[in-house]
Formats: C-alpha cells, sequence, structure tokens
C-alpha cells in the first residue's frame, strides 16, 4: 500500500545518477495527482471516522509537547462482541480511507473473529495534519513525521480506545502492508504490551543500509518481466537507448510527444523514462491474479498482459512504439485518457511526505544491475544527502532505522557527524535482525508474494515458532490484504486460511495467559 | 544507585501535603551537596574518560536534530580481549564516576569474562550537558532529557564504539542499578538487536501507575526498622507529633535548633522533618551487611545500628533526642561534622534533572499507610502536576512510561488533555507487563534485596525460563553491584554466582546462535 510514494524515491534515486537534467528533486506530482484520482472515486467504505487529540512530540518535552493535532481514525465495530480482539490497521503513507478501501481482508476476517476493526491514519498523511496545510512547510513543521512518532501514536490511541471502550482486556493484533507492514512489525517489536501480534504484508523492514542487495529490488521487476517473456524484457531493456537516441535528433521530442500523445510537448526525454519505469514497476507491483484497481485499475496478471502486448506487435516495429503501448495499459486500462500528463508544472513539485521520510530515516539504497532490464545505476549516498540538504534543510540518518529496530549491515563512520565528502565504509556491529527476533520477540507474520519487488527485503524464511515467513511464488504486493474474490487461486486461498489460524492461535494463547491469570497474579 | 535523586520526589511528594510551607518544590539542595561531598572525596577509579559527539534529538528532525553534545563515557579494556563480551553500565541521574566508583561488581567479573568495561553517563547529569551551564536553564533546554532519549544514545554510541573497535560481533550485556537498572532492563525489551542480555539491579519498573500498591515504599523502609526493634519504629513514628508540638510552643524552634544541632537557627519544623525523613529512608536503602561509603559513610547493617541508638537511650528520654541521635548515625558517622545545615538558602532549590524527570514522565506515586512509622499521606494528582507546571512549565505525562514500556494499570482518562480539575478514573488497557515480558522477550535478570524499598516496586519472581528474578531476603539497594569484600556473607557471594552463571549462558547462547550462521544465513 502506498507503494507509489516508496517509489517517488526509487525513480529519483535511480534516474537521477542518469538524467541530470531531471526536472525535480521528487516527482510527487504523479502522487498528487493519483490522490486526487482516488479522491475523486472514493469508494463507499463501511467505516466511521473519528479524530483523536493526538500528542505531537512524543519524545521531548518542550512547549510543543502540550501541542496536539487530530488523528484520524475509521472504525467499524458491526461484527464486534465486546471482548472480543480488536484488529488494528497501522496506517502507512497516505489518506486512511485509501488503505481500508484495499484492505478488504480485515473486512471478510472480523466475522469470525467478532473483531472490532480500526484503521490509524499515518501523522502528516490524510486528514492528519499537524500544522494543516503548513505541514509541509519547513524541515521545522516536518521535524515530527518519522516512524517512532508515529508508532507512539499508535500506542497512545490504542491504549485510549480500549479505555474508552472499556475493553481493556481485549487483544490487540495489528495489520499493515508496506509501509505500513513494516510499523506494524515494529510495532509488535517495540510494544508487545499493547499488541499480541502483527501481520506484516509485503513489509521490507531488511531494505536498509545492506541487509538486501541494494540490486534486488530492479533485478525482481525485471524477472517478473522475464518471466512473461523474455522478448519484453529484452525491448523494455533496449527501449532506453532508442529513446535517448530518438531524443537527441532533430524534431526528436516532437516525434516523441506525438508517440506518447503527450498532452503538452515534451521538453526532455526525462519525463518519459520516469513515466515508463512507474508503469513497468508499479505493474510489477502489482501483478495480481485479478482484476483490480489499487494503484490503477489493472487486468488480472498485468505483467503478462504487457507483455502480449509488446509481443504482439508486427516485427519491425520500434521498441518505442512497443513499450509506450504497453506502458498504456497501465496508465489508460479504462481507455478514458485521450493524451498523457508525462511532464508537470513547477507547483507540483513541492515537498512531499514520503520525501521527507526517505531523506531522514526511511534510507533504502538501490541499484540497477546489468541483470535488470533498466538502465545501470550505481547507488550514490553523497548526492543523495546533497539533494536531501538542498531541499529540506536535513542531513538523511542511512543508519537510524537499523539502531532504532535492528539488522546486519555495513555502514558508514560517524555519518552524522562527518562531512559526506569523507564517509568511510566499515563493518558494523548489529545482530543481525533474525537471530534477534529469534530470541526475544514472537508473534509476527511476515507476508510475501515473489511477484512483488519488495518481497526482497523483507523476511523471507521463519525465524522461530513464531515468527513465521507465508511466501507465495504468485502473489504480488499485498495480494492477502485485498477483499476475497471468487477468482482468487487456492494459493491465495490457502495463505489467508493459514494468517487466519495464525492468528486464532496468538489469541488462544492471549486468553490461556489471561485465564492463568490468577494462579501465578501478584509478583 | 542515585537513589538519592529518586527520593528528591519522595521527599517532596509526600511531605508537601503534610507541610504546606514547604521551602520549595525541590529539596535538591541536599543532594547538590552530596554531589560536591563526593567530588571532594573522588575515587582513583580505573576507567578513562571519552566524550561522544552525540545526537540532542533522536526522534524529531529539526535544526535541533543536528545539533550534538558530547556525552561522556568510561572505558576500562584491561581484562579485553577483542571479541569478548562488552559490559556496559547505562548511566543513570548523577556523574558516572560515582556510579562507576560504586560498581565493583564489574570490575570483579571482568577477568573471568576477558570483558571491555563501558560506563555511559546519562545525558543531562555529569559533565554531559548538552546546553552546557544552561541545560537546566528552562523547559526549551531541559526538553530533551527524558529515558527515551537516553536508550536512543546508548543505542548509538554502543553501535558506534563496537565499530570503532571492529568489534561488531561482540556480544553486549547491559547493567544498571535503580534508575540505571530500570533503563538497561528497557534497553533489552526496547533494544534486543544491540544488548543480548541486561542485569537490572533493584529497579523498580512497575513503580508506575497503580501496577505496584502506592503505599509499599514506605511500608518497606519502616518494616526495615520494625524488624529491626519494635520499640525503634513506635519511637520513629511517635516523633513527628512530638516535633510538630514543639515546633508551635514558644521558644520551640530555638530548642529544635539547639537539639539539632543547626548551624543557623530554624525558621520552621519543615527542615527538621526532611532530614530525618531523608535518614531513615536512605539507612533502609543502603542497609548493606558491611561498612560501605555510597550515600554516606555507615557501618554494616545500619538499621540495626540506629535502631539500638533509639533503644539505648535511658527511659524517659524523649523521642526527639532518640531519633536526632539515630539521623546523625547517617549524616555523622565519620564524626567530622560540628554543626548540621538543615535549611538551605534559596540559591539551592534550582533545577534539578531528576526533578524534571519526576515532573514529566517518572511519576511514581507514593503514599504513607497507616502500617508505615511515618505520618499518614495520600497522593494528590492535581497538587503534583500544579507544582511541575509552576517549576517546569510543562504538565507532567503520568501514564507515558507505562505505555511506552508496559504495565497493568489504572489511569486517568484523557490526561493529556483534560484540565486536571476534571480527571476521572478509570481502568486501562495494557497488558500485565509480566505477561508481556513471557511472551515477548529474555535475558533479563531483576535482582532485588528485600531491605530496599524499592524492590517493592521491582520484578520479585521468575517470569520465565530466562527473565529471572534473584531476590535476597537481607539485600538492600543493588548490594549486589558493590565490590566484592572479605565480609560478604554467603547469600550475597551465591547471588553474584548466579549472576555471572546466567550471564555466561547468555554469551554461550549468543556464540551458538553465530556459529550456526552459515547454515540458515541468507533468507
Amino acid at each position: 500500500m502506498g507503494p507509489f510514494a516508496h517509489l517517488i524515491l526509487l525513480i529519483f534515486s535511480i534516474l537521477a545518477p542518469l538524467i541530470s537534467s531531471m526536472p525535480a528533486f521528487f516527482p510527487g506530482a504523479a502522487y498528487q495527482s493519483l490522490a486526487k484520482q482516488h479522491k475523486a472515486s472514493k469508494p463507499k467504505i463501511p467505516y466511521r471516522a473519528h479524530y483523536f487529540p493526538q500528542i505531537l512530540d512524543h519524545f521531548t518535552f518542550q512547549q510543543s509537547s502540550s501541542k496536539i493535532f487530530y488523528q484520524k481514525y475509521l472504525i467499524n465495530n458491526r461484527y464486534w462482541q465486546k471482548g472480543g480482539p480488536i484488529f488494528v490497521y497501522t496506517g502507512n503513507e497516505g489518506d486512511i480511507e485509501w488503505f481500508a478501501a484495499n484492505t478488504g481482508f480485515l473486512l471478510d476476517i472480523a466475522p469470525k473473529f467478532r473483531a472490532l476493526l480500526v484503521f490509524i491514519e499515518h501523522r502528516y498523511y490524510g486528514e492528519s495534519m499537524p500544522f494543516g496545510k503548513d505541514s509541509y512547510k519547513s524541515t521545522e513543521t516536518l521535524g515530527y513525521l518519522n516512524s517512532q512518532q508515529a508508532l507512539a501514536d499508535y500506542a497512545v490511541l490504542i491504549r485510549n480506545l480500549k479505555q474508552n471502550l472499556s475493553s481493556e482486556t481485549s487483544p490487540v493484533v495489528v495489520f499493515g502492508g508496506s509501509y505500513g507492514g513494516m510499523l506494524a512489525a515494529w510495532f509488535r517489536l517495540k510494544y508487545p504490551h499493547i499488541a499480541i501480534g502483527a501481520l506484516a504484508s509485503s513489509a521490507p523492514i531488511l531494505q536498509f543500509d545492506d541487509i538486501t542487495p541494494w540490486s534486488s529490488f530492479y533485478d525482481a521487476v525485471s524477472q517478473d518481466f522475464k518471466e512473461a517473456s523474455l522478448n519484453c524484457f529484452e525491448v523494455i531493456r533496449g527501449s532506453w537507448e532508442e529513446l535517448l537516441a530518438l531524443a537527441t535528433q532533430k524534431e526528436g521530442l516532437t516525434e516523441l510527444s506525438r508517440t506518447f500523445r503527450t498532452c503538452k510537448d515534451l521538453h526532455s526525454v526525462d519525463a518519459v523514462w520516469a513515466w515508463l519505469w512507474s508503469a513497468f514497476v508499479y505493474t510489477a507491483m502489482v501483478n495480481y491474479p485479478f482484476e483490480a484497481n489499487f494503484m490503477m485499475p489493472l487486468p488480472a496478471y498485468p505483467v503478462k498482459q504487457m507483455c502480449k502486448i509488446v509481443d504482439e506487435f508486427p516485427p519491425g516495429a520500434s521498441k518505442i512504439s512497443r513499450v509506450f503501448a504497453a506502458a498504456s495499459l497501465y496508465y489508460n486500462y479504462s481507455r478514458s485518457s485521450k493524451c498523457f500528463q508525462l511532464e508537470h508544472g513547477p507547483d507540483a513539485h513541492g515537498l512531499h511526505g514520503w520525501g521527507w521520510q526517505a531523506c531522514t530515516e526511511m534510507v533504502m539504497p538501490m541499484t540497477c544491475s546489468e541483470r535488470s532490464m533498466f538502465p545501470t545505476s550505481t547507488y550514490d549516498y553523497k548526492e543523495f544527502a546533497d539533494r536531501c540538504l538542498k531541499t529540506y534543510g536535513i542531513m538523511p540518518r542511512p543508519h537510524w532505522i537499523t539502531t532504532e529496530f535492528g539488522g546486519k549491515v555495513r555502514f558508514l563512520l560517524h555519518f552524522h557527524l562527518s562531512s559526506y565528502a569523507s564517509l568511510v565504509e566499515v563493518l558494523s556491529c548489529v545482530q543481525r535482525i533474525d537471530q534477534v527476533l529469534k530470541r526475544s520477540s514472537g508473534n509476527i507474520i511476515f507476508s510475501n508474494g515473489m511477484q512483488d519487488p519488495w518481497s526482497r527485503g523483507s523476511v523471507l524464511k521463519n525465524i522461530s515458532s513464531s515468527i513465521i515467513a507465508l511466501v507465495t511464488q504468485k502473489g504480488a504486493h499485498h495480494v492477502d490484504f485485498r477483499a476475497a474474490t471468487k477468482d482468487d487461486p487456492d494459493w491465495l486461498i490457502e495463505q489467508r486460511r493459514q494468517e487466519v489460524e495464525i492468528i486464532h492461535k496468538w489469541i488462544n494463547e492471549y486468553d490461556a495467559d489471561l485465564k492463568q491469570r490468577p494462579k501465578d497474579a501478584e509478583s
């Protein structure tokens, strides 16, 4: 969920070294327009919105700590039986209604558990803006946007909610997808006294430092296309150069504008690259086995459909025309667009929430290897940090997430002090997170589908008897969280069945502990 | 360790409701003079001081987040063999050298483990002042003084240190006493990827909200005296009224000044109460089986010695003369004082670190019941919060610690919002911390001696096979952390032996995990 926002950084971090004329730091305009589109078509969801007066700064006691903001959360109590479990979705980088609409799984299972459903919006997204319209205005207003503050929000809100409902003993299970899944897993790690377990779907908690090979994300995207069709993979791989070659010709941009049916004439090839790039990456992520409308409306198995389009062109057709047609599946499956907006006005390049998070703590280095269908690229931390400083007035803390949440990494010496000109790479000292989880935590499901490139940065093997990896070969980005459909394949039905079974086990254990209380109580 | 600072609040919170003329909010002057005295007699310790450039605000990315301060830490590498474990003392509310000098246990066991010893000073104490002399100047400068920031300091420093020492795989065990023990236990809970285990000595992690009965602390102090001598207990219990009666008589304060050998004439009886109160509480805490100089130089079994003094007076002697003589054991065992400084000048009542912490997150409600030898008193949250607001310009967050670290509690509805005039007590929703620890953590020793009144707020029963409570009936405030002496009783030798054995077990398990790595590596 909200993978788009993730990608904003990806697109930047990969393209930027290649295309020096990249128009803006974070091409978040695309996210904005996506958000607008979603708003327009906002589905009716069976939740009621509430607003919780939340502490702005949990970890510093200043005058600002008395400042509160109103955090939105959604409630569905239709299936709840008092005393039953509370299922909390730990919201990620976007409008909480969007996540609620795309997490039908919770509505599907609520009756079985007689569960209360709660979706909490992440601070600085949707309506949960601490400084209203000025929330993204400056370094100062953005400062409180980070994962630790968000986790503390969830802790305070859940505690308060249970109290208001007089349901202190109801077990809480947290759910999240993508960044929301990272938050769910981390919440279970840091607040085990509040959540008895977590289902973290497509949560790349290992995408930091060098825990996961930096090229794995784009290798995985490419792998999806290669599996669908080797020719398709080769066409896309060859298209970047063809595009560059055409763009440098006289009238090349005019021709590109025509081919890509742009609403306005193109000024450079960069926007074309970014547009294609997004289409391929998102389609790989949402390579679902059924028609869906998560990022965009798409048919079942959209990667296969894209490659079918590429492959069905007559011999001799240009790579450019093929990749345009393929990308059109992503942008125009509903056939409602007459032209495409590839370049965005300067006003659209404002500051964006995920951009800030990526420039502070969510530093996920990525490269494109020769195995990928994208132009090869390296990761230049100095350049990245430079842009963060320029855009947000802040230096990243690239190793903070692994310090705060764990991971086995190499890292950059004295990152917070050294001028980034003199960074020295040395081996770090943090234990492998799998060993840590094994010895000190439990009750987490990491679910992943291997079609999803984010799966490579997640947990793909069982760590202990209660830290379970559920991996499907054909699954995509938190496909398990979508509402059940009549077209669901068996492997998806089975994955969800296992999830329900494991959550039942957690709740039974919790109930057993609760009953045991009188015996071993009062130390 | 640093229990004095804890008591500053206690003295306040108990005396204040009784004595409305209490001269200052936090009688921290006593702490200051104690600190001075310790500085004068600073022992030579086999550690070398270092200063680490630490991030001021780990959880907010603001311009201030680029601000660093220099955090002091001490190293002893005499017994260290590279690859061996690193023992880290998570410093508490005071000069780190004081804690190093009073934690001889680590020096005693270092050779067996070939361990590196590291004592890290807590921010805002000793030399680790983020704003130099202005650190305690205002709400704004004090804002960053809290336990979460301190824990993050330890995480960042330890990670950096291991890296600088090229000892990434060395297991880290954290140690702490009193508040430092709370930090050690919490560090293991929140940063299991950095510390493989924690020895938390006399750590009252359950002294919050209503997890532990509010009267238990003073009941325990009283119990110590009652066990030593019923007469002694009764004399102390009766002395408060006798003092008040005398103080209201003509020339009563003059007589009191003479009896208590005050350096200056007394202005009220309050200071006498506080002076006696401190003497009894501290003596109970450090009721060690050998001569020691932790808070003050004292003989072995000082409670017994105090009661002996009380009991040996001729029949008919006043209670006042008896309690003065008893308290003199605490203040003047070395017989160096000709007079006593019971009242302090107005300049001494400045802001103090523990006062701030107690007014923000370390809210530990306490009362005196009729079982105690102290005047009965209730806990008035409103009055407490009022004073915090007046003194520090800040409202306490009395339920934040249990939200952040766990605990089963009742709490006050909407504490961070409601005017404290309309507080409603309702049942809270946080799981019992013992159940939580059992299911989600491990490798913590809670060691306690029942002579220590703080033991009542700690963990006194095993929670799981690796969360162990080591309880001695005759032990006092982290007596196990003191250097071994020839006078150590068998129970103390046995307690330390068990601690060493358990720590060995943790390290062996860690080593086994490390060796297993190639087998189950690379998910």
